[in-house]
């Protein structure tokens, strides 16, 4: 599949009421447990998605339409640790729906043609990166939170289900 | 974290409306798209998903509860075929709003105790299960479903991420 703005956009716009509709008002195990050693919460990881619309996909294409220098700030991927410092899953959620939208009406006011689309900018370690792929990347970047976070939520369960583990993909099993 | 109906129940509930959230109107690629061969789309998915309301979870549990034959009924993987059939996503995500309540309405009115949480029923491949093991599993279906759906989608764009894909873990890259 081709990257296209208009086909990208209503992903990027759900994203919000899909990581609503998984956490919201869950009980607290599901939110603050993680998969182990240093690996993240849900609660981090909505702290994380709210990082990301602060400092990296609209600042980035920012970057690459502007006028100055081409290279991206690097991202911080500690950065998470202080969005989430004194709130609660309820606030971030909503600081993640309004980031949200107000980046999509950015972009939106941007208005990327075929050609800027083809803009670059110099990811810190990928080096040159247009326009293009970095709005792929928003999108899938958001995908792979859905993906992490369906994931750590089953984690829990991983004892619970018994011999149930070896037919549940998302435990490593083989359906 | 151990198997409790009360900290189950919520995550079933919100299921549909994950499922619908995450694919609701989106352009046809999202959702009739695969991860090649005979791997499913997110239409068939959601198709699986009630064929398991209809056939699966509540079912057993009755087997489970019930005075007759504990062997459950085998689970049809291709079950999903004839649900899809001549029905649109948006027909699909409904019907699958509908049976999940139903089935929770059913869940709660069984009123499952710690002591009927550990009746068994016999699994045709996997032997003797509980009733316990059982609902765990269906959360876990549910979460490895929604797993299934993020990767699946997040695979149209392998290409367009360009080289971000290593960045990526649901595209099998190292975050």
């Amino acid at each position: 599949m081709q990257f296209e703005l208009q086909k990208a956009l209503p992903v990027l716009e759900r994203t919000p009421q899909v990581v609503e509709s998984l956490l919201y008002g869950l009980p607290d195990e599901w939110i603050h447990n993680n998969e182990g050693g240093d690996t993240w919460t849900p609660f981090e990881i909505v702290a994380h998605l709210i990082h990301g619309e602060k400092t990296d996909w609209i600042p980035r294409a920012q970057v690459i339409l502007g006028e100055g220098n081409k290279e991206f700030v690097p991202f911080d991927m500690k950065g998470h640790i202080k969005e989430g410092k004194g709130k609660t899953l309820s606030q971030l959620l909503d600081e993640f729906k309004i980031l949200r939208k107000e980046n999509l009406a950015q972009l939106q006011a941007l208005g990327p043609t075929e050609e800027m689309l083809d803009l670059t900018g110099i990811h810190p370690s990928l080096g040159t990166v247009t326009l293009r792929h970095l709005l792929a990347s928003w999108v899938v970047h958001d995908l792979t939170h859905i993906h992490q976070l369906s994931r750590v939520m089953a984690k829990q369960y991983s004892e619970a289900v018994g011999p149930w583990k070896q037919f549940m993909g998302v435990l490593g099993g083989k359906r």
